[in-house]
């Protein structure tokens, strides 16, 4: 059963609903940077109904931003003149400079509240702690920031790629201080659950700890292990599965924006890449004598190793790790052939949790793996082979 | 338009007929070994009406392998008295023991043509070798032995878990040899094709250097990952993303499984480790004085080196690296919501090339990212907003 045009608004009006809650975010928002994520908090506050003015250093990127529909190009005689001035202020500037734009807008903006996205939190708010202490800025004025961290979109950059529901079901960091004034902290959680976004709150120590982990050391483990295929014969790269495209996947990233990310949170990486490299050694001085006592130990130890951190790692909607069972099913890659099995899943009343189309190279057909819970997934396989689907 | 089921069956049978061609595969054929990779072979072999006869050290493995219908038990007894020999031997037993097993079956049977799929070449086809130099067996013996590898199943283990089309469009190496048979030679390549695998043909010394890049690095890698952890809090898991979740995914690898291909293939791994350490090395010394003169040009330096290998990894279908446009469509989380997508991309006439449904822990909602050839992106785009959708 195709769903009606009807049932079909009505689940798009579901989604909608989450970002239609009542806010306290003072308004007009100025986002000072139309980077992917800054154009992208625009297209999804103007989606919302907010007033949003732009900056940004590079004119054509900030034309762009405005003619894409992320909000109207600040123009700071007029504001002057009128006297209207910006109540939010989002700091979506690299992490590189993000802290002397936060402590100018704190300056510049006598009442706003002001936030950053940048992906340290540790390092800039020691920046804004430096210049109260410098008496650039005072105490209160800075009890106005809060540093966030929005944890989506590293993949690709520039404001042509942005997209308003970028943060939708994201993790949103919030990292307030015991003297962060309580309305900034509601208009920075509003803002992010406004944008469809889960907020988590910590102190910028933990989420720097945090992302040295889950984030920038996956990062320097995918790029080490592509860097090594720079120079692989094409016939090596022609045996090469989905094993090595998932873990190499993020090696994509922006060089330039990493070099700030890796940087600024070094502290926290280090010791963990020390960890690492002690397990490389041993490793390394396994394999050179793999036949001595105890080699076979050491290897199966790291292995066993990987599949206890690896089952730690919590699934979709932060379900427990593993709970959905996979059932696969074989396709032909022609157009329908997804549609048709999904709609004979959907007619079975059976919700489908995760999905993925398996391929290789050489052959016009995929695996079609479909997640269910477990419970599911005998009456999935029945249904399924009853249609006459070659369920693998 | 959903696909009618006369074209549904026809789509079924064009897979279907890529496993009908005509083979010179020698019968009865012998598995001996009934984990995964064996029962799948003797699923699929049976599906293609060979005559399949199973063997295993574990008596309830090979209980379970013939219920399924991967074959018929072998009665040694009743071979022996009927004088009826296999005349395929398909050795799929651990690479530990693969190169004892086929050297028993080379002196068992005198006639059949004998493979093995161990996912390390070099050492097993070494310890043929010696058993000819030891006078074990002849050089003609030896000449009927083809080493094997089909890339495919890694993540599962046993019988349970075996399917026959587990190898469908699959890489299948032949590693022959300048005296290997020409029939024996054949005779596994058509014993990979009748399974749906893409042969790819090269020595063993070239498989063992290409599966130490393209395989046994990733393992090492996401299982150095996954191992950093073990004991991370749940409130750092909390904000993992598909980032970490893809870098990791292979970390669940079993370990004896992996012990026995990492020492196997030791000489391959270890210098592709010993890069890698060197760029770890790099990294640790330049984050441990992340201000210096040159530090942020050595970390760009490795993250481009990543980007670039990265770039070389083929596609689908051995397409060119990132040829596809995606265009990622919000849809909640419900039965119908995918089928409706998709069947409105089947009604614009646009074939999907890949598929992924994107979700973070939290919200109900999802990105169904769909793959389309570049030229199709805005076509799609254009429809699928027309019909009511959220393309972000």
């Amino acid at each position: 059963m195709t769903p009606t045009p009807a049932e079909d608004t009505a689940a798009l009006e579901k989604v909608t609903q989450t970002t239609q809650a009542r806010h306290t975010i003072p308004t007009p928002v100025l986002v000072r940077g139309t980077g992917l994520l800054g154009t992208s908090i625009g297209l999804g506050l103007r989606a919302a109904g907010l007033e949003v003015l732009l900056s940004d250093p590079s004119p054509s990127a900030l034309a762009v931003a405005q003619d894409i529909g992320a909000g109207t190009i600040l123009d700071s005689e007029s504001a002057a003149a009128t006297g209207r001035q910006p109540g939010t202020v989002v700091v979506a500037a690299p992490p590189d400079v993000a802290g002397e734009e936060i402590i100018r807008a704190l300056e510049m903006y006598p009442s706003a509240v002001v936030l950053d996205i940048a992906s340290v939190k540790g390092a800039i708010a020691e920046q804004v702690h430096r210049a109260v202490i410098d008496q650039r800025i005072t105490a209160s004025q800075a009890s106005r920031y809060v540093g966030t961290h929005p944890m989506a979109g590293r993949e690709r950059s520039g404001p042509v790629a942005a997209r308003g529901a970028l943060f939708t079901a994201a993790p949103w960091v919030i990292c307030a201080e015991d003297s962060t004034r309580p309305d900034s902290v509601a208009a920075a959680e509003d803002l992010a659950r406004l944008l469809g976004a889960t907020v988590f709150t910590m102190t910028a120590a933990e989420h720097d700890d945090s992302v040295a982990l889950i984030s920038h050391l996956p990062q320097i483990a995918a790029s080490l292990l592509a860097s090594r295929l720079q120079d692989t014969s094409t016939l090596a790269l022609s045996l090469a599965g989905n094993g090595l495209r998932d873990t190499t996947r993020i090696a994509a990233s922006d060089p330039q924006l990493w070099v700030q990310i890796l940087t600024a949170n070094a502290p926290q990486i280090a010791p963990i890449l020390h960890g690492m490299r002690e397990d490389l050694d041993r490793l390394i001085t396994t394999l050179e004598n793999p036949t001595a006592d105890g080699s076979r130990l050491d290897v199966a130890q790291l292995i066993s190793e990987g599949n206890r951190g690896q089952a730690r790692i919590p699934g979709k909607h932060g379900a427990p790790p593993q709970a959905f069972s996979v059932v696969t099913v074989l396709v032909d890659d022609t157009p329908g052939q997804i549609v048709a099995v999904l709609t004979d899943v959907a007619e079975a009343g059976i919700n489908v949790e995760d999905l993925r189309l398996d391929h290789s190279a050489g052959y016009e057909v995929g695996m079609l793996e479909v997640s269910v819970v477990p419970g599911r997934k005998e009456k999935l396989v029945e249904e399924l082979t009853n249609r006459g689907w070659k369920v693998v």
